[in-house]
C-alpha cells in the first residue's frame, strides 16, 4: 500500500512486464497477475494496466484524466500494436482489444468486459479476409456493438435482442445461428440506430475514442451503486479505485494455422503426470466448450502445430516450477504463434490431488510442507473415503430434490420406508435406500441394512445424520421438499411419485436426490494416501480424537489415526434391546428405590460397554460423557410399547401414559437433560461413574492401560459441576476401595451452555478439562433449534444473512466469542486445564483452523473425519507459520 | 483494616465504651454494634469483648494466650462486677454471663452462645433466693450443663436430653414442666455424671475456669471444617478470627420489681408514631414469647414502673434520633433497674413504612434522600399496591400447595375450572379463582372475571402470570404440586382434593395455596404515598417505562408514574375474537397473495390498536415490538377450531391439519418466530409498519404528539437488524408519502439472543437503541426453557445450586456478562444509543440496581411494578453516592 506510482500505465507481454505480482493494490489483482505470467516468460497476449492511482485521480478531479494519461495510453496501444505487428484500426492487420476492470480484491459489481474494442466499419472487412468468415467478423461487430453500447454506454440489452428477435421473424428462421453473414451485416446497422436513439450520438467508428470511453466507464462504475453497496457489505476498505486492463485480442480461428484448447499440467482425475487436455484447429474458445466440433486429444497437437506445441510443453514445466500445483491453462494459436490466455490452480479429485502430492514430492518439485498446505484440500480426503458417482456431472437433470449434506458419500438402491424393510431386503442381497421421515434409536437395525438413509426432518446433527456419519453412510437428511406418505409407501417432490422399489441414488456430499440407479465408484486408499498422511502428522501440533460411542467404530477411527475419543456417548448405549427395557423402568419408577433397581441391571451392560472401547483404545484417552439427552426420548413412543411397559412393570397402562405426560417438555433442548438429570437423580451419575471405574480398574489389572475422562454435560454453573464431581469422586473411591486398585482418571465437562463459557474462570477452577459442545452452544447462542430452524436457515443462508450454515461451519464472530472467551478463561485459572472440541465443528476444516487459532489441545469428531481433520490440523499450523 | 489493637479486651456499659462501631474488623460485628449502643448512652448490660486479634494470636501460637489476656479478661470481669454491684461466683449476688463468638460477618458455624455462665452449686443458691423460684434456679443451672458441655466440651445433647426423659419415666410424668425443682436439683447430678463420662474431668465449679473453657472453644471455633467451609462457599477472605464477647445476664424474673418486654419506636402496622409493645412483671424474655401469661400494653409499664418506663421512652427518643429509623427493642428491668438487651431496626407494613417515612422527614428527623434510600424496601411498595390477607400469619397450617408467586397481592374465592365457568359465576355475583392447568388466549374473559389464577403448569412468564400481572391480579403459576381433573371438576394435592365451589385463598406474592377462605385487607395509597414517590422522582436519574399492550393498561401504568412504555406485545393484539381468524387465515395461507390479504384485513385493527395506545401515552414515547412468537401459537388448539377455520377459508379440514402440522416445532422456544417471521414473511412487518405509522402521522395531524419505537424482536445477527430496518423504512416512507406528513420514529432491537449481546457493536452500527429482553437471553445463556425449568430449577434454588431463580431476580454473574457487553459494546460505536430492560427482571430491584450501574437509560415493566421499579431505581442512584 505504500508504493508510489511513478507513471500511470504498465505494459505487459512478450515476455516482460513493468509490473509486479507484489503490486496487487497498484495494479489489481488481474493486472498484477499479467504481470507475473509475462516476466516470467510466458507468451501471454500483450497489453497494459492502467493504475488504481488514476481511478483516485479521475475520481477526485471531476472525471478528468491526468495530463500525462493520453500519452502513456497511446503508448500501450503502440507497445501492443509492436508486439503483435498488427495496428489499431488497421484494416489489413487490425489489432482488437479487451478492456477489463480490476480492483485489488475481486469485485462484482463494477464494470463488465467489453471484448473486440477497435472494431469498425473497416476492421470488420479486414477480419472478414484474414479468418475467411465473414459471418464470424460480422458477428463479433455486432456483439460488441450490442457490448459496447450496454456495459459502457448503458443502452439496455433488451433493445438489442428485441432486434435481433425481430430480423430473425423477419428471415423466418428460428435460432441465431440461423441468420447468415449477410444478415447480420444488416443486424449491426439496425444495432448502430438502437445506440444512436439511446446515447443521442453516432456510434464511435474510432477505436481510440472507443477505449477512452470504456477507460472512462470503468472508472465511472468504480462508485456505481452496486459496487458501493458490495464494498459496504463486505467491509472492503482501504482502496483507491480500480485497475483497468487493455490487452490484445488474439484469434484461434484465423485459418488452418490457428487454433484453440484447453489442458491441464497432469491428469486431474487420477493424478499421472501427463499432459491433459484437448485442442481445435481453426476455432475460438467458445467452440470447444459449445461441443458442436469433436476436439482432439493435446497429444495429437504435436503433429498440427509442432512449434507451437514444443512452446506448450516447455511453458507447462515453466509453469509447474513457478506455481508449485497443477496448472488449468488456456491458449490459443495465431498463426502458429502460441497465446497463453490464462492458467490458475486445476481443479482436481481426491485420488489425483494425493497422487500429485506424493509425486511431486518425490520428484524434488515441493517440500512435503508445501505439499501438506497447498496440493490437498481437506474436502479431497473427503472424497476419498467415500464412494462416489462415476459420472459425477452427469445426472444433474435426474435431481428431484434437495436436502440437507448429512453424511458424505453416493449410495444406490431401492426404496424402502420401513427398517424392517430395510432388513428384510437385505437379507434377499437387495441395495436399498432407507427413506423415512425422521429416524429414531429403533431403526438403526434398518439403517445399518441400507446402502443410505434419505430423511424429511431434522438437521445436521439429527439421529439420522450422527449414526450415518459415524459409520461412513451415505445420508441426506431433512429433506424438506418431500413428503414422504408410510401408508402408500411413496414419496412425491410435487411433480414426480417415487414408489417403493424404485431406483433412486443419493449424494450424502451434496445432499441431492437422484431419480435413477447410478454408478458407483468404490472408495480406495492407495499407499500414497498413507505417505501424504505421515507427512501431514509431521507438521500437525494439535490432536484429534474421534466421537465414538461403540468399540467398532472407535477401531475405526485408529485405522484412520484418532489419538483418543474426544467423546463418547453413553445414551445411545441405553437404547439397544437388552437394555431399553430397564432403562424405562428406571425412568417411570416412583421413587429412587425403584431407579435404584433399574439401574443396578444396566450396570453390567454399561461396564461391558466400556470394557470395550476401553479396550479398542488400548492406553489411547476415552472421554465418556455422562447421561445427556431428557429421560423422554427413551420411552415407548406408541401404545404397544407403553402397554408392554405396563406389564414388565405391573401397573396400569394409564399409569404409565400419565408419566410419559408428565415428563413431556414444551422444549426439552432446554430442559430436564444434562447434568441436571445426575443433580435431581444422582444414582444415575453413580450408576454411570461405576460402570466406567469398574471397567478401567479390571482392565488395568489385566494390564490394559485405561484413561477415562469423565465429562459431565450441560454445565451452566460451577456449583453443578462441584455437585456432580464430589459424586464421582466419591463413587470412583468406593470402587477403588472395593477392589483394592486405583486408576488415574480426570473429571471435566462440556463448554456447550452460553453461561458456561462466560464463567470459564470460575469452572476450571474445579474442572481438569474442557470440552466445547459447540453443537448446543450454537444453538443456544443463536437461539436456533437445529430441528426447526429448516423453516428459516436455507432462507438465511440463500439472503446471505448468514454466510454459511453455522451447524456446519463455526460461526467464529459470535459463537466463537465465547469458544475464545471459554478456553482463556479457563486457563486463566487453570493453566493446565486440557480443551478441546467435540462438536460437529470438529471435523469442519475452517472450524479446526479456529480450534487452532484458539489454542485447543484437540478436535474430536466423526471417526470417516479424523483424516480430513488432520490435514485441517496440519495446514492450520502452516497457515500460523507465515 | 489498619488499625492497631493497643490492647486485647474492650468495655461496654455503664454509657460509655471502649470501641466504636467502625471497629467492626477488631471486635466483629456484634462486638462493635455493643460498643455503639453503650457509647451513645444506653443501658446495655455491662461486659467486654475480646478482640479478633488475639484469635488470630491464639490460633497461631498453639492455642495459648497472649501474656497480658488473663489480667485483661480479670479486669474486664472486675468492670461487670462494678457495674453491675455483683459478683463473680459470689452467692449472695451472683454475677452470671454469657459468652457469644462473633467475627466481622455474620457467620453460622462458629461457637453458639453459652448463657448463665458462672453458675456453680453455691452461686445456684444464691439464684434461688434472690428469684425466690428456686425451680428457676435449678433449670438454669442444668441448662447451663448442657449447653456448657455440649457446646465447649462437645458432648452430646442427646445424652442429657436422654437423661431429662429417664427421670420424667421415673417421676411418671409426661412434660419437662412437670418436673419439680427437686427433680431439677437431683438431674443437676445427673448431668454432672454425664460431663464426667464424657470429658473425663469434674464439671468446673470454678466461674473463672468456666470463663477460660468457654473462651478458648470460640476462639477454636474459628477453624471448625463448618466455618472453614461456610467462608469458602461464601467467598469471604480476609478476615483474621472471630471476637469473643462476655456480657452480664440480666433477669427479669427477680420479684416484683423486675419485668421484660418488647417494644416498637412506632406501630409497625400502621406506622403511628406511638410506642408499640408489650410487657410482663417478674418474667423472663421466653415468657412473653411462650405466651402462658397474657403480657400487658407498654403504656401500662408507667405505672408499673415509672422511672424505668421514663428511662424507656428517652431510650426510644435517643434509638430514632441516632439510628434514623424505627427501633425494635428488647429489654429487662432487673430490680427496677432498665436494661436494653437489643435493638434493630424494626419490620413494618408497607403502609407504615410510607407513613413513617413521610412523618420522619416532616419532623425532620430524616432528610428526604435519607427516607428513600433507607426507610421504605421496594418490597413495602409492591405490598400497598394489592390487596393482603388480613392475619398473614394464620394460615400457614391450612396451606395445600405452593407454585410460582406469579403475580402478586392475595385473592379468595370459589374453585372453577374454565374460563366460562368463571364469567357465569362473575355474572351471578359470585367471587371465583379460576384453576386451568395452562391458561391461552382464550381464557382472558374468564382470567378477568376471576379474582386470581391458579395454574398448574407454566413459569414466571407463561400466559396466565405476564396476563395477570399486567392487571395486577394475584397469581399463581406453574403450581406442579397439585394435578387437576377437569372431568371430575377437581384438583389434589394427593392428600386433600378440592372441588368445584370450594373456597381457597391465593397468595401470589408467596405462591402458596390455602384451603379458606381468608378475610382480604384492600390495597389503599394514601396522600402519603404520593408524597413519598414525589421525593422517590427527586434522587431518580434512571428513567421507568411500563410494559403495556392496551390502552388501559398503559392508563394505569401513567398513574403509577410510568415515563412511557417499554415494551408494547403486537401479538396479544391478535388473539382477540374479531381478528384471530384473520389471523390464522394469513398463518394457514399457501402464499405470499393469501397471507397479504388477510393481512390487510387486521391492517385496520392494528391501527386502531396504536391509535389507543400513543393516545393514552400522549407525547411519551412508546416502543412496538414486532411480531414475535411462533406463529403456530395461534392456530386452533383443537378438532372445532380446525373445522371452523376450513369452512371459513373454503378448504378441507385435512388441509388444515396439515398445514398445523408442518407448522409444529420441536423447539419452539427457539424456532421460527421473532425477526425471523418478519425476514421470511416481510409481508407481515409490512403491516405492522404501516399500522404504526398511520396511526402515529394522523394522531399528529391531530396535533398529539407520538414517538414510536419500532423494535425488532429476536436479533442475532446485524444482517437480520438490517434487512428488517430497510423494510421498515421503505414502509414508513411510503406511508409519509401518502399523508404527505412526517413523524419522528426510531428503530431498535431486542437484544434478547446471546450473539445480539456478544455482536452488539456491529448491530448499534444501525441500530438507535437496545431493549434488553431479558427473559429469553436468561432462557439461552442458562439452556433453559422457563416452561420446562420448574422440574429442576426448585430443587436447584433449594439446594443453593442457584443463589436466585435467574427468571425472578437477575443471573449478574452470567447474563448480566451479556447484558454489560451488549451494552458496552454497542455504546462504543453508537454514543447516542439508548438502552433499556424490557424482561420481567425490569421490575425486580436487584435487577434494576445492576441496570443502573450498566448505566441503562430506563428500566420497563408491568404497570403494577412502575412504582417498584421507581424506588429501586432511586436507590440504586443514592447507592452509588456512596
Amino acid at each position: 500500500m505504500s508504493e508510489i506510482a511513478t507513471k500511470n500505465v504498465f505494459h505487459f507481454g512478450n515476455g516482460d512486464a513493468d509490473g509486479r505480482k507484489e503490486q496487487k493494490s497498484l495494479l489489481g489483482g488481474k493486472g498484477a497477475n499479467l504481470a507475473e505470467m509475462s516476466s516470467i516468460g510466458l507468451p501471454v497476449p500483450p497489453g497494459f494496466t492502467i493504475s488504481t492511482e488514476v481511478c483516485k485521480y479521475y475520481n477526485e478531479h471531476g472525471q478528468s484524466w491526468p495530463q500525462e494519461l493520453e500519452n502513456e495510453v497511446a503508448e500501450g496501444v503502440a507497445h501492443i500494436e509492436r508486439a503483435l505487428d498488427a495496428g489499431f484500426g488497421n484494416a489489413q492487420n487490425p489489432l482488437l482489444v479487451s478492456v477489463r476492470s480490476g480492483a485489488a480484491v475481486s469485485m462484482p459489481g463494477m464494470m463488465d468486459t467489453v471484448l473486440n474494442l477497435g472494431m469498425n466499419d473497416n476492421v470488420v472487412d479486414g477480419l472478414a479476409k484474414l479468418t475467411g468468415n465473414k459471418r464470424f467478423a460480422y458477428d463479433s461487430y455486432r456483439r460488441f456493438i450490442d457490448m459496447f453500447g450496454n456495459v459502457v454506454m448503458g443502452v439496455p440489452h433488451e433493445d438489442f435482442e428485441h432486434a435481433i428477435e425481430e430480423l430473425k421473424q423477419q428471415r423466418g428462421v428460428e435460432n441465431d445461428v440461423d441468420l447468415t453473414a449477410d444478415d447480420l451485416e444488416v443486424l449491426v446497422d439496425r444495432y448502430k440506430a438502437i445506440y444512436r436513439q439511446h446515447t443521442g450520438y453516432m456510434f464511435p467508428e474510432d477505436p481510440k475514442e472507443q477505449l477512452q470511453f470504456a477507460i472512462n466507464a470503468v472508472f465511472n462504475s468504480w462508485n456505481s451503486d452496486r459496487a458501493i453497496k458490495y464494498r459496504q457489505i463486505n467491509k472492503i476498505s482501504g482502496l483507491v479505485g480500480t485497475a483497468v486492463n487493455v490487452q490484445a485480442m488474439v484469434y484461434g480461428n484465423m485459418g488452418e494455422g490457428s487454433g484453440t484448447g484447453v489442458l491441464f499440467t497432469r491428469n486431474p482425475s487420477n493424478g499421472e503426470n501427463k499432459l491433459y487436455g484437448e485442442f481445435l484447429i481453426n476455432a475460438q474458445g467458445e467452440d470447444v466448450v459449445a461441443g458442436i466440433r469433436t476436439p482432439q486429444d493435446i497429444a495429437q497437437m504435436e503433429a498440427a502445430f509442432p512449434p507451437a506445441y514444443n512452446e506448450l510443453v516447455e511453458v507447462t514445466q515453466k509453469l509447474e516450477q513457478h506455481y508449485k500445483n497443477v496448472q488449468d491453462i488456456e491458449f490459443t494459436v495465431q498463426h502458429g504463434k502460441l497465446f497463453i490466455l490464462q492458467t490458475r490452480n486445476g481443479k482436481r479429485t481426491g485420488a489425483a490431488a494425493i497422487k500429485i502430492a506424493v509425486d511431486m514430492v518425490n520428484s524434488g518439485l515441493v517440500d512435503k510442507k508445501s505439499a501438506v498446505r497447498d496440493l490437498v484440500e481437506p474436502g479431497h480426503i473427503d472424497q476419498l473415503l467415500h464412494p462416489r458417482f462415476e459420472n459425477e456431472t452427469g445426472y444433474a437433470d435426474k435431481v428431484i430434490a434437495k436436502g440437507l449434506p448429512a453424511s458424505p458419500g453416493a449410495a444406490v438402491g431401492q426404496v424402502v420406508f420401513s427398517a424392517s424393510d430395510a432388513e428384510k431386503a437385505k437379507s434377499e442381497g437387495k441395495a436399498v435406500i432407507l427413506v423415512r421421515i425422521e429416524t429414531s434409536p429403533e431403526d438403526v437395525g434398518g439403517m445399518d441394512a441400507a446402502q443410505g438413509i434419505l430423511t424429511s426432518r431434522g438437521g445436521m446433527t439429527s439421529h439420522a445424520a450422527v449414526v450415518a456419519r459415524g459409520w461412513g453412510k451415505p445420508c441426506v437428511a431433512g429433506c424438506g421438499e418431500i413428503v414422504i406418505n408410510y401408508k402408500h409407501k411413496s414419496f412425491t417432490n410435487g411433480h414426480v411419485d417415487v414408489n417403493e422399489g424404485d431406483w433412486i441414488s443419493i449424494n450424502g456430499s451434496t445432499g441431492e436426490v437422484i431419480l435413477s440407479k447410478e454408478n458407483l465408484v468404490p472408495p480406495s486408499l492407495s499407499g500414497d494416501f498413507a505417505q501424504f498422511m505421515t507427512w501431514v502428522d509431521e507438521f500437525r501440533e494439535m490432536g484429534v480424537r474421534t466421537n465414538a460411542d461403540a468399540p467398532a467404530d472407535a477401531q475405526k477411527a485408529i485405522e484412520f489415526g484418532a489419538e483418543g475419543i474426544g467423546l463418547c456417548r453413553t445414551e445411545h448405549m441405553f437404547f439397544e434391546e437388552d437394555r431399553i427395557t430397564s432403562v424405562r423402568e428406571m425412568i417411570l419408577a416412583s421413587s429412587e428405590e425403584g431407579r435404584r433397581a433399574a439401574l443396578a441391571k444396566l450396570l453390567p451392560f454399561q461396564k461391558e460397554d466400556f470394557l470395550g472401547i476401553f479396550k479398542a483404545m488400548a492406553g489411547k484417552p476415552v472421554t465418556v460423557r455422562l447421561l445427556d439427552p431428557p429421560l423422554h426420548e427413551f420411552l415407548p413412543h406408541d401404545e404397544n410399547g407403553a402397554a408392554e411397559m405396563a406389564k414388565t412393570m405391573g401397573i396400569t397402562i394409564e399409569q404409565i401414559n400419565a408419566q410419559i405426560d408428565a415428563l413431556h417438555e414444551f422444549n426439552p433442548m432446554l430442559g430436564h437433560r444434562g447434568c441436571r438429570l445426575g443433580i435431581t437423580f444422582p444414582e444415575i451419575t453413580e450408576m454411570q461413574t461405576r460402570a466406567i471405574i469398574e471397567a478401567a480398574v479390571e482392565l488395568s489389572q489385566q494390564g490394559v492401560a485405561v484413561h477415562p475422562e469423565i465429562m459431565v454435560p450441560l454445565i451452566g454453573t460451577v456449583e453443578e459441576f462441584v455437585n456432580q464431581k464430589r459424586l464421582i469422586k466419591t463413587t470412583a473411591d468406593k470402587v477403588f476401595a472395593e477392589k483394592g486398585a486405583k486408576v488415574d482418571y480426570l473429571i471435566g465437562t462440556m463448554i456447550e451452555i452460553p453461561r458456561a463459557a462466560l464463567t470459564a474462570a470460575d469452572i476450571a477452577k474445579e474442572a481438569e478439562f474442557f470440552s466445547f459442545g459447540t453443537n448446543d452452544l450454537t444453538q443456544m447462542t443463536f437461539g436456533y433449534s437445529r430441528d426447526d430452524a429448516g423453516k428459516f436457515l436455507p432462507h438465511y443462508v440463500d439472503t446471505k444473512i448468514l454466510v454459511d450454515d453455522p451447524f456446519q461451519s463455526l460461526d467464529i464472530t459470535g459463537v466463537g466469542q465465547l469458544v475464545r472467551m471459554g478456553t482463556e478463561g479457563g486457563r486463566s485459572t487453570n493453566g493446565d486445564l486440557k480443551v478441546g472440541i467435540c462438536g460437529e465443528h470438529g471435523g469442519d476444516p475452517s472450524s479446526v483452523h479456529f480450534c487452532f487459532k484458539v489454542g485447543m489441545n484437540y478436535v474430536s469428531c466423526s471417526p470417516f473425519r479424523v483424516p480430513i481433520a488432520r490435514l485441517a490440523a496440519a495446514q492450520a499450523s502452516l497457515a500460523s507459520e507465515s
